[in-house]
């Protein structure tokens, strides 16, 4: 099975920015790519990076500009067997959790994102296409079964928790303990409970 | 093995208020507490509630006006069995997440809430107790370890996803199809996309 990694090399996380500046926002996200394909080497697998810009990781990667949808298209037009594509922000990734989505049996394997998106997926059907626009798992769930594969849906808090807003931050430093949360922890960030709601805060 | 369901029948899901006035919120914290006792029921299991008022559903109904952590802690001071608690508010489980939770081994079982909340919890070990106030997931995990009992972590998107805030509504559109889905949708509520991000929108 090949597995993918997109990455936004040129303004990740842009969500951040009303906690993180732009130099920061780009650490960040770099430390969580490290983690994820730590993670997925320790799932046993080779991980690629598919990135709008070079990126100096211990992985192959190839450089494309195009969004991401297109991008992973063409990575799914070019299969010749069974493709995970895991997406770049999955802080709370660990090895079992991946390794609990690639051996999950199904023409589609889905991992949604909170809010609608698609965190994850593994395609062993050649009919399948991504689109990430709005809401994205259902629209994938549609377009496999308009594809005549079946879906299944992995349901996994770690997989299903992708790092886009100032909110997420505090899952970072609760449920993972990798370059990201170093990072976060470094850069001042801690729990704090406020209204009996937690938040990740920086000093 | 118990499974209780604790339920605050007086102001419930006050975070909600933005979108919901007292009385939906009412109703609607109805609707995901009968979805939560269906979905533990077609686990196997014979739920009961815990509620701080008189409460009409199928399924015996305990009135403690204390706070969640003291009226859970009477449940455990007075066990004598293995106990579950699952909270009212986890509109997207379903019988098979349960199923996974409740046979899932372990002193002390935890599914953490987004936000670093205790959304459900198995104890088969007499030394355990709650304290529900901030950090919950952390303090627990630490409360077992200091009783001397082993810990274990579910992961599953469904058990985490706790309905608090406006932005959870999403969810329970996107992922549920129960009592409580039924009533956002009869209520107006519709899934909406703006700047990348979808919502739950009253129409």
């Amino acid at each position: 099975m090949r597995v993918v990694v997109p990455f936004d090399a040129t303004d990740p996380k842009s969500r951040l920015a009303p906690v993180l500046d732009g130099d920061e926002r780009r650490a960040f996200a770099d430390a969580m790519l490290r983690d994820v394909l730590d993670a997925v080497r320790a799932a046993g697998h080779t991980p690629e990076v598919v990135a709008t810009a070079s990126v100096n990781v211990d992985a192959p990667v190839t450089v494309d500009e195009r969004p991401l949808t297109p991008c992973v298209n063409a990575v799914l037009d070019a299969a010749r067997e069974p493709v995970a594509v895991v997406m770049a922000d999955l802080a709370l990734a660990t090895s079992g959790t991946l390794a609990r989505l690639f051996a999950t049996d199904g023409d589609v394997v889905l991992v949604p994102g909170r809010g609608g998106g698609t965190n994850a997926f593994v395609a062993r059907h050649d009919g399948f296409r991504v689109d990430y626009h709005g809401t994205s798992f259902l629209d994938h769930r549609e377009a496999a079964a308009d594809a005549g594969a079946d879906v299944t849906v992995v349901d996994s808090y770690r997989l299903s928790t992708d790092v886009d807003d100032p909110d997420d931050l505090a899952e970072v430093l609760l449920h993972a303990d990798g370059r990201a949360a170093r990072w976060l922890r470094d850069a001042g960030f801690r729990l704090s409970t406020t209204g009996g709601r937690v938040a990740a805060t920086r000093e």
